[in-house]
């Protein structure tokens, strides 16, 4: 089986982009013709919501998959439903995978030892108990969170690897508020750096033929001349680049991510797509594909696949 | 209504103990005499592995509830059992509070705007959909990790605080590997330093008559002269400190997180006393109370409630 960055970048190229779809669900964004059997404006209940969400993100799915490779659920829409968002989000996982799509788990989950492990497990589909085996969700990759240090990370890693799948490290994220802690100055260099350089070295073992390694980085789109200056720094990583689309950025901004063969980076795109129409549109699914091919042209004059 | 560093200074005093009972989750390490409804040594499914860890862990509630007034929920093991281990989660949470018990859910979740919010609403139970609440989490404080920076605190705050809950924030962890980033220097200070900065300066707004305020720190136990510093730079902040008992350090190391008055500090010890007993032994209740009977002993030394 190929390793996690080659399964990506098998994926990215057939679908001709480095384009990632983000499913970030909103009761009040979703289209009011998807709510209507489960309570219209109002819901009748958390499984009103979860069922919402599982109708619209399927059929955004079924939209999108010949479309692009890659997609992201955002794991805080669904917790916001308890444990019938959870059981969507393991449905809808399901129907990505079937649909041929690549999919990552946006958590930013973080923990040491055998908590990290058990979040792993539960991400990749391999938890066990008593030597028996049981799938939770089957992501390719989750994010994470990375202030806890390398005995935070390398358990993920290592769940990750055993199952050719792969991890996401915060790295630059791209909020305003970013700078606080990752700016940070410390030997001459800020904090993000020496979390990129513990990001790089993870991947010095396990570099795939594509010549990326199976722990990649969020490096926000917000922050261009940082794209660029972490591109050197990291360059058998991938990156997921958040902040594409609603975040402001544009593609030229992010055009430092990709190596010439149009590798490198997943660009992700959540609101400015699958919200494209308003909630009270009729028609929701041309406005949605429209976006869709309107960020992959963009992002074609930067990354040729 | 109280605030939340006055009900959970209310709870340690009616106790008589900082004390707090860590619920993590592992089926091999659950009595079999537990588990044996659920498929004995080889769970039957998920939904098995799920039911042993409500099984078990409300019984300890119960065991416990007059003896501590603090429990702490390992959100990555009932994420292992899907959405079958969120229902229990939902129902311990539920539980726990009928008790008369404050609960801490460990999720270390980040993110930031909405989604942040979105964790929190899960988290206390405020979850609002078309004008409407529904309630997921009855937590009273979760535990938040900083790397995003303070808008990825602020808005866990802002729900916590609307609903008298908390949070803990992630100042110095209690791993081997914790300095990897925490220690790097920045300005003539630590990194974790500055994060205890800004957790303390979120509290001046909002201190209840305890001296506390809502937002709390997680400062490992195993970093003694580190308490005692963080203690002084963060007068206003309760710590939850883990790495009591099974991650090897004594009561007398931990002395310094407490004031005079017994205030500032909630001790987590998990394994040491839920898994107090070995598997196979018939009666796991007995030890498991002596083990929390001698923890709260060795806080008694150094912390008068």
């Amino acid at each position: 089986m190929l390793g996690f960055a080659d399964r990506l970048f098998e994926k990215t190229k057939k679908a001709k982009t480095p384009l990632c779809v983000g499913l970030d669900p909103r009761w009040e964004q979703i289209p009011l013709a998807i709510r209507k059997p489960f309570g219209g404006a109002v819901p009748e209940s958390l499984a009103a919501v979860a069922g919402a969400y599982e109708s619209f993100c399927g059929r955004v799915l079924e939209l999108v998959s010949d479309r692009v490779g890659v997609v992201k659920f955002q794991a805080a829409f669904f917790e916001q439903c308890g444990h019938h968002g959870f059981a969507a989000l393991e449905r809808l996982l399901l129907k990505s995978t079937q649909l041929g799509l690549f999919t990552i788990l946006d958590g930013k989950r973080n923990d040491i030892a055998s908590t990290a492990s058990a979040y792993a497990e539960a991400a990749f589909g391999g938890a066990s108990f008593g030597g028996k085996k049981f799938g939770v969700w089957s992501a390719d990759a989750i994010t994470v969170s990375p202030y806890l240090g390398t005995d935070g990370i390398e358990p993920f890693v290592s769940q990750a690897r055993s199952l050719s799948c792969g991890i996401f490290v915060l790295v630059r994220t791209s909020n305003p508020g970013a700078g606080l802690f990752q700016d940070k100055v410390s030997s001459g260099e800020k904090l993000y750096r020496h979390v990129a350089r513990v990001v790089e070295s993870l991947n010095l073992v396990a570099v795939g033929s594509s010549g990326y390694g199976d722990v990649g980085a969020v490096v926000g789109a917000t922050y261009p001349a940082e794209i660029n200056e972490l591109r050197v720094l990291m360059p058998r990583t991938i990156f997921l680049v958040p902040g594409f689309g609603a975040q402001g950025a544009g593609a030229k901004e992010l055009a430092g991510a990709f190596r010439a063969d149009g590798s490198g980076a997943i660009i992700n795109n959540g609101r400015a797509i699958t919200f494209a129409a308003k909630p009270d549109q009729m028609d929701w699914e041309n406005p949605l594909v429209r976006a869709c091919e309107k960020a992959k042209a963009e992002l074609a004059e930067v990354c040729s696949l």
